[in-house]
């Protein structure tokens, strides 16, 4: 997608071939900043850090980390030791892993002398299918999109958190449809929630829209209820962090609340998804942990200070009172009954067991029973 | 109720019986100051910036702020332009209105050498009224919470922006049962909404509820629902701005999506209400025109900053993308269907147009058609 009119994405090998380039996404929105990544040490650091986040990004960013060490020594010592410290940064994130023993299968039947080029090779491979994944979910939503598409007026389409395309290696799962709709001219306008405590939405998703060009305008999560009562959402597009075999979906939370609304004014909740995302040894939801989350993304909010000696600084400020202890479980699960299709690569799938297999019926003897 | 272990209330009498003295609400929950108001003038300014807030609380200042006005000058001419510069103060204050035109009632027919003491004396009794009714309101949930209470663990009850003590002269309206039980020895931990954008939940709530003693944990808005899925909310309980004829209820924005997952996980809805906040006049909640606040509450937080030269200073951050636009409606109505109960100073109706009939029938004629 693009920043400031020019194509960019969150991650892409350096046209020197020597290093790789992310946007520190920790400074977003107030600060747009590119980081180089020329080792091992500096590519882990960017994933524990945060300065790349989103399952499939990360998944991206640890395979060209691979290759930055790999680069400098291609022993399968190397290559065990690269995986183990890129692993260690997000213990829980699915596609790190995933994508290191992509790496781990690849590479290790190789001379040591072919790796550095064939690692290279496959990160960029591992980029790119997620890129293709996700222009094609985008391809099915646009249909969506197209079909409530009206005269005179734009398609309202709320979002929660950032599945955008800063998640991912390009075009986002849920803003996908949406990017190509607009890139389609079809007029599309955004609500976006900002997405406490962690403000994913008010912070990146805004800033993405806002530099692709797309209309969208930040509002409290809070409101999403009451616009859709007043008619002024068309349909919600979700991502999503996992989704059960019954098409139960666990997503940041607050998406449950969001999918209740809809389901209350008949406005279509759709989940945006690639099939990676799919957990099929989960048979439903409830069997899903909830992470529970630092009190302090509660308690405190980062800004940027706007006026005084400190003008320009990025800091927290406490908005609860000291005494007051808070709770932050970071995900819900909307049960697959409130949401009206998952749209994945392949097309859109009914939320069920049934509906999910019928896209994927490779996965029929590895799916949770009903 | 308590602050620091002494009885406070947000605005009173001061022992000399010379001014009014309130809590600065504007400094909560970071600083706690009092105020002094010993003019019209001052009493105008606190209500016009915001040191006192909540319909009740607007409206017992205002009454003492005629009485500061008659001291200096008791004339008709004096106590006009006393009510008429009170009443610009929140053009849309209903309480505004409504205590100065009982003041002015209680006070025109008075020789004026009577008015400044018929002022002070009326002016106590309205915030006394206001104390009575949220008591009775508390008497009655407390009934509720009772019935919650199990052996070996407290009632969790769930509630949405500051409908506490600090809006009204004592006891809140949705705190007030829950106040009547913590004193009553009832175990009871409090979920508060953090209720953005202004935070009200984070700073008010949460602060009267640290400094009376009760059990309690601040949450972003977004997290009711999944604790609602996972049985950790035993009743909802929150205020209301205005409650139509059938019982709709328009509360602050994000309390419709409370009400949602409380219905879809079998949990009690209340909404606590004094019955001048029901507008009879009104068919359904359709009708309420919602305002719209000024976008800067969405894109900027008010908080402390904690290290760095600024320690200690209050200040705003801005969370949002500068090129990104954001809305800022700050009411929603809860439909009448999704309400378990309305808790009034006469008891509990069924909220329906019947059900509320049936607790105040001499508004019968008043109340609007089905």
């Amino acid at each position: 997608m693009k920043v400031k009119g020019q194509p960019m994405r969150p991650i892409r090998a350096t046209q020197d071939g020597r290093a790789v380039e992310i946007i520190d996404q920790t400074r977003l929105p107030h600060d747009f900043a590119l980081v180089r990544l020329e080792t091992l040490e500096e590519a882990a650091l960017a994933i524990r850090a945060m300065l790349v986040r989103g399952a499939p990004l990360i998944g991206a960013t640890a395979a060209y980390g691979v290759w930055l060490a790999l680069r400098r020594d291609a022993t399968d010592e190397a290559l065990d030791k690269a995986c183990q410290s890129l692993a260690a940064t997000r213990p829980t994130a699915i596609n790190l892993r995933w994508a290191l023993e992509d790496m781990r299968a690849t590479l290790t039947p190789l001379p040591a002398a072919e790796r550095a080029a064939a690692a290279f090779a496959r990160a960029g491979a591992i980029a790119e299918e997620d890129v293709a994944m996700n222009h094609a979910i985008g391809r099915h939503g646009l249909g969506l999109i197209e079909k409530l598409a009206r005269p005179g007026r734009p398609v309202n389409i709320l979002t929660h958190c950032n599945a955008g395309w800063l998640a991912t290696v390009d075009w986002g799962t849920a803003t996908s449809p949406i990017y190509q709709a607009h890139d389609a001219g079809i007029p599309v306008h955004v609500w976006v929630d900002e997405t406490r405590p962690r403000n994913q939405g008010a912070s990146l998703t805004a800033w993405e829209l806002a530099n692709h060009g797309v209309p969208h305008t930040v509002i409290a999560d809070n409101a999403g209820g009451h616009l859709m009562q007043q008619g002024e959402v068309d349909m919600a597009i979700v991502g999503t962090d996992r989704t059960t075999a019954n098409g139960d979906v666990c997503n940041k939370i607050g998406t449950y609340l969001k999918a209740l609304a809809a389901r209350d004014n008949d406005v279509p909740f759709y989940v945006a998804l690639p099939s990676p995302t799919i957990d099929w040894s989960l048979a439903s939801g409830d069997a899903i942990p909830i992470e529970q989350r630092d009190a302090r993304e509660v308690t405190h909010v980062w800004g940027r200070v706007e006026e005084g000696s400190e003008e320009g600084v990025v800091l927290p400020v406490r908005v609860t009172p000291e005494e007051s202890p808070a709770a932050n479980p970071a995900f819900d699960v909307t049960p697959a009954r409130l949401v009206t299709g998952l749209i994945t690569e392949r097309g859109i799938a009914e939320p069920s067991r049934e509906g999910l297999l019928a896209l994927f019926p490779e996965m029929r003897l590895k799916a949770a029973g009903e």
